[in-house]
């Protein structure tokens, strides 16, 4: 798949409910370790949640969908995530440079993922302490975000919008969901 | 090129002399306004920068290649890069999630960037004060992260290791730059 097919990648956050194999997975996460990190020091971990009990709990920690909650909140076992892939780093790890590796990371697992027909919802709002207990990770260890992936069962679209027109993503009548992104004219200049 | 091709890509400091096209740079910003933005606020704004004068003055306040200086230091109109793209942003925005917004973004573009046959280096130490006035940018905004950018004049190696190797990238003797990146079993697991 060439890289103009990968930019036709959105979040997905409606899954088929079948498992994604670790071949897949493990693709990702390779996604992840090739991905830049400022000096290159690679604090990122990740953590793989597969059992249907523990992606369940991370789950119900979770919030997404913001714009078109209640409807696009997905269901466990009938639009519900298959995995999530963590990402987690040292406490004393957290400040920006951190969470610019984690951004390149998951966009370079995102397209790992697509490109093999996966989807992803990055979620960064969920209760990050329950996410570490559910995770068993140590105290010094800090969840940054939750990567929720599986096979698409929604097929969203792209509508691309001026500066000043809205950003919220929105369902049509049919249930297909739109999400607004800006044209490059609107956020780019040449000086 | 397919996705394992573009994994191929490594962060490149040492540039041809020869210009890029708008349209290269173009697709670079579709890359980055295609990426995934937290809420989809998409708060990020790109500034190019081709102007050899303007882009020397960007590289005179950046700091690269930390453990290959001063080999890897690249030298106006000799190994300088052609371009920058900078990412800025209102400075109400500084916050964890633009970074990782910034972090997404850079990503695409830098694949954008690897497609068409270009390398970037992210720069993230920087004069940030320097830099915004030699954008022309106003008072309320500010400069997150450049990218330098051109056609590759090195080609680095990735080199695996395991999570207790030494992550410092080197020269070997012919001068050849090697990137240390962790195998994924040194930084994943699956619970």
């Amino acid at each position: 798949m060439d890289f103009t097919e990968l930019l036709k990648r959105r979040t997905i956050r409606f899954f088929e409910q079948r498992p994604v194999s670790r071949e897949l997975l493990d693709r990702m996460l390779e996604a992840a370790a090739l991905a830049p990190s400022a000096a290159n020091r690679q604090p990122l971990r990740y953590m793989v949640v597969e059992t249907a009990e523990t992606v369940l709990r991370l789950l119900r920690v979770s919030k997404y969908g913001g714009y078109v909650a209640p409807e696009r909140i997905p269901e466990a076992g009938k639009t519900g995530p298959m995995a999530f892939i963590a990402l987690y780093a040292k406490a004393e790890e957290l400040q920006s440079t951190l969470y610019a590796d984690a951004g390149a990371a998951v966009m370079s697992m995102e397209f790992s993922a697509w490109e093999n027909g996966l989807g992803c919802c990055w979620v960064g709002a969920f209760d990050k302490t329950a996410a570490k207990r559910i995770l068993n990770l140590p105290e010094g260890d800090e969840v940054l975000f939750l990567l929720a992936l599986g096979y698409p069962a929604e097929h969203p679209q792209v509508e691309r919008i001026d500066e000043q027109e809205s950003i919220r993503y929105y369902l049509d009548d049919a249930k297909e969901l739109h999400v607004p992104k800006h044209k490059v004219s609107a956020i780019a200049k040449y000086c």
